[in-house]
């Protein structure tokens, strides 16, 4: 097997070991003589893997038994109707931050449900950075902030997050677990896993356990996070399989030595594809401001829509998969989440500069 | 390997043969040099699994172009509250029958939302049957009709289903495509993938488009069956490798000869293990009536609590595993979904009639 470099922008690469070792053991689950898609979610068997990938991720975050972590079904885009729907009460306001497309859909749903307040957006500059702290007009007494950490699309990220006094809640979809950061100034984070923790079809959540408390009753018991606080995610069953997986990323990241080292790499490989953008200033445009740049999501521009066409291909026939940019912008993306390896950043980076000196 | 006989309520057992299919294709996904897990949900690679598990539900349910197969996060219990959000107008009543655990837990969502009506009860002899035409009283005008088709706790099926003017809506998570029946006659069928489709992680969800169009506005995007059909379970990213096993187990469906083979295997399971509860009265009572006796999940007592633990005990040293009832009801619980073979239902049925010589 030849295994393709896959930039997706999610689903996307999942470390080649984790697959192995879920492959092995895929018909006998440690001993049980099930595969881990057939054992009963009320079984010990699972019940381990639930625990332990709570575990994980609150050890690799940082944060104690005062934050609960969730695994919900429907997507990191369900959360952005049940966040107001259990938040933002009758003649309060939220704080929306727009960095983008992924924003704006959160923003739209607060707004079917109650009021969003628009604290700070980039929209006249394109999205093309994420704001200052000084550009950012919070309301006093908002029921929660949200920010959306990182931007797919636009391939900009928050360096620096906000600091406010209102519940922080972000999105952190395409880039949780990236680096070290301080989770604990944060009342909830979510995050789709088919970005940096494996596979589609899990929303994992780390939600302060007093924040819960503070949520609406009376709305329905699957789009209440009380349920699933209470019930530790198994109210009904769980995608016990996309679970699985995380389990397994979160235990390879560990393995990699914890996230000093893997936002070390990501900081290597992102740094080199800027260099190479930037080392070739007349051939590649990178329209992002340099401080909100994406270590997640390089994008770029090359001189003309044909060049990109033919970059396009040009990878497709080096095993570069996932190399054009959301359909909404153009230009070329690639998506270096954490299991894309520096080997395929130097293989890309060389493709770009010898792109670069034959089209220049 | 020795594999265990899994007759767990679900999550439950796959065929083998699926299961080695998936894993065999674990790590490179049709030549694309990735995993199924790692492919984009806008590939044509997932999109020929998306649209070919859509044609093969709706070639085993003999359905046509007006109906819509999606697949959506959340469990069916999301669609509970879904159901009387989208259908379920102000002034309108919707009609329930009530026949247990998840009949009532449909009914309490509804009445959160608006006005549920149940049109029929079996809760006086303790849900030990499904109620007859005669005993249901639907009300006019009804916003729809729910019920739900097999009963996995008490182990009772409806074996002939309504006739209702208003459309039908049936829960069949722990029944669909157990046998071939007359799918045109419903509004919408749901189903939790973990029992008859796959691993859990999707929920199935055949719809009459027309009904779509009846549905409520303004509701949150990813609660509403408009959002999902006009993208074809696509707005977001789907919990693409549930949908991908439930793939598989479609196939293996039509290649076990479809569902007039899967009802005549099922029949014979069933039939051989109510046999054998009836061979022997004084040792093996079975709650339910005769005529509502579920070939899903067959359910019996044992003498006393303590000759019920034994049996469990038993089973397990002969690998056996989820043999015992639902904690609210205690006894003896075989769930024989579609991928369990007739074999295991052999070996259980001799340890039964062996077991009730022993103790009887």
């Amino acid at each position: 097997m030849t295994r393709t470099m896959n930039f997706n922008p999610g689903p996307s690469s999942i470390p080649l070991a984790v697959l192995k070792e879920a492959q092995e053991e895929f018909l006998d689950f440690k001993g049980s003589g099930m595969s881990v898609l057939e054992v009963s979610h009320r079984s010990p068997e699972y019940d381990a893997v639930h625990e332990e990938t709570q575990a994980l991720l609150k050890s690799l975050l940082g944060v104690g038994d005062d934050y609960q972590v969730l695994f919900l079904g429907g997507g990191a885009s369900s959360q952005f109707a049940m966040i107001p729907m259990n938040f933002l009460g009758q003649g309060q306001v939220a704080d929306y931050v727009n960095t983008g497309t992924w924003s704006n859909k959160a923003i739209k749903e607060a707004n079917l449900l109650g009021k969003a307040n628009v604290a700070a957006s980039t929209e006249d500059g394109g999205f093309t950075r994420v704001p200052t702290a000084e550009e950012c007009t919070f309301t006093k007494g908002a029921a929660y902030v949200h920010i959306t950490s990182n931007n797919t699309i636009k391939g900009t990220q928050w360096h620096q997050f906000p600091e406010v006094d209102a519940p922080l809640i972000a999105d952190m979809s395409s880039d949780i677990l990236w680096r070290k950061f301080d989770a604990s100034k944060f009342a909830m984070i979510y995050a789709g896993a088919q970005k940096n923790l494996g596979p589609s079809g899990v929303t994992v959540i780390v939600i302060r356990k007093d924040f819960v408390e503070t949520a609406a009753d009376g709305i329905p018991t699957m789009l209440s996070y009380k349920t699933h606080l209470k019930k530790n995610s198994l109210f009904n069953t769980p995608p016990c399989f996309p679970i699985y997986m995380v389990n397994k990323t979160l235990n390879w990241i560990e393995g990699q030595g914890g996230l000093e080292v893997v936002e070390a790499n990501n900081r290597k490989k992102g740094d080199l594809l800027y260099q190479t953008i930037d080392a070739n200033p007349d051939f590649f445009r990178a329209p992002v401001a340099k401080d909100s740049r994406s270590y997640m999501n390089v994008v770029f521009r090359l001189p003309t829509e044909e060049l990109e066409a033919a970059f396009v291909a040009g990878g497709k026939e080096r095993k570069m998969n996932g190399l054009k940019g959301h359909r909404s912008v153009g230009g070329i993306r690639f998506s270096v989440y954490n299991a894309i390896p520096m080997e395929w950043i130097e293989a890309v980076t060389a493709y770009m500069t010898e792109f670069a000196k034959a089209n220049g």
